[in-house]
């Protein structure tokens, strides 16, 4: 079996909810499996000095929203821009790793309804009550979830997780590792694809 | 006629060296000009508050790296990074307005000439002689070239054309407007060409 693709990603990315629409196709089409990895860009930009898409020059900020937009349609994907935008998605990464550990077959639908909510429906995931509902929905015990996003295992875990992911090189989001090789972007997809089709290039 | 693509550009920017090399074929599909912008970078992220790529963060710029001949690569070109990168191209950019003006037949395949001997042959572009050497081989007067980019008009030319980029909201290269819309980087030439064929998304 090859080894599974890295997906680092943070929540409140737009280009991650785009590349985790059609990550899973890519990964079937080759036999590989998703290795998930929630993380936070916020805390990430501590140490790499970024900041988000957003914020910062206007015509930047301006023109990346209308490409956030105009890349979701060019997939064929619905988006609409979050009111508050962007999130610190701490209660919707720690319920990943939860989700991980105690039902795992539940923590692809849940990441999937939770980059849903926030980029098509407006929800804001950064409140827990948004991210337990989602999880209710798709049946998870969400008093059991409440109470294990609140362990010093969970939390400490997504400490680890961005402390890995910079020390991994990670700096943005999503970033991919297939096979050792690491690829920033949704729209670098194409070139995974070529990368597992063929090899090193 | 539909209107030209414009394509505005640093002469140092690898992934405008990619876009460079594709944005002909595209618009020839489709029936399209190309209105070639030269402009320095180093002078719009005075304004933008930008930043080189391969400057800053560490792991970023060694991605960045990794990349450019990565997704030349992806698209069977040939890439070597560059011994001196960045460089200021104000003399090559200054060479493009002057031919432009004096001899439009030759501005493109002077474009492509200089690109080439950045990323593919290692030159230093920045240096007048490396760029009166490249215009030479393609036919143009040197002479006249080399006293061409000293006219004032030229100059301000260059000045003038920054200031219509920032103006414009260009903050990185490539920067593509296409019937108005504007576009950032050779990986959204899928969406362009998505763009002309089936108009707005």
């Amino acid at each position: 079996m090859a080894s599974p693709i890295a997906f680092y990603f943070d929540f409140s990315s737009p280009y991650t909810y785009i590349a985790s629409e059609e990550i899973e196709a890519l990964a079937e089409r080759h036999g590989r499996e998703i290795d998930w990895r929630p993380m936070l860009l916020g805390a990430v930009f501590k140490t790499s000095g970024g900041m988000p898409l957003t914020e910062g020059y206007g015509p930047k900020a301006r023109y990346s929203v209308r490409d956030f937009g105009r890349s979701a349609a060019f997939v064929g994907l619905p988006y609409r821009h979050p009111t508050v935008f962007p999130v610190g998605a701490v209660t919707a990464s720690r319920a990943v790793l939860w989700l991980q550990r105690e039902s795992p077959a539940q923590a692809a639908p849940f990441i999937h309804a939770v980059f849903r909510a926030f980029f098509v429906a407006d929800r804001n995931i950064s409140e827990a009550p948004v991210v337990m509902e989602l999880a209710r929905k798709l049946g998870v015990d969400a008093e059991q979830l409440a109470a294990g996003v609140q362990e010093d295992s969970i939390k400490n875990g997504l400490r680890i997780a961005v402390e890995e992911a910079v020390a991994r090189g990670v700096f943005g989001s999503p970033t991919l590792f297939v096979d050792g090789e690491m690829f920033w972007g949704h729209d670098r997809l194409p070139e995974i694809e070529r990368w597992i089709t063929t090899g090193p290039y």
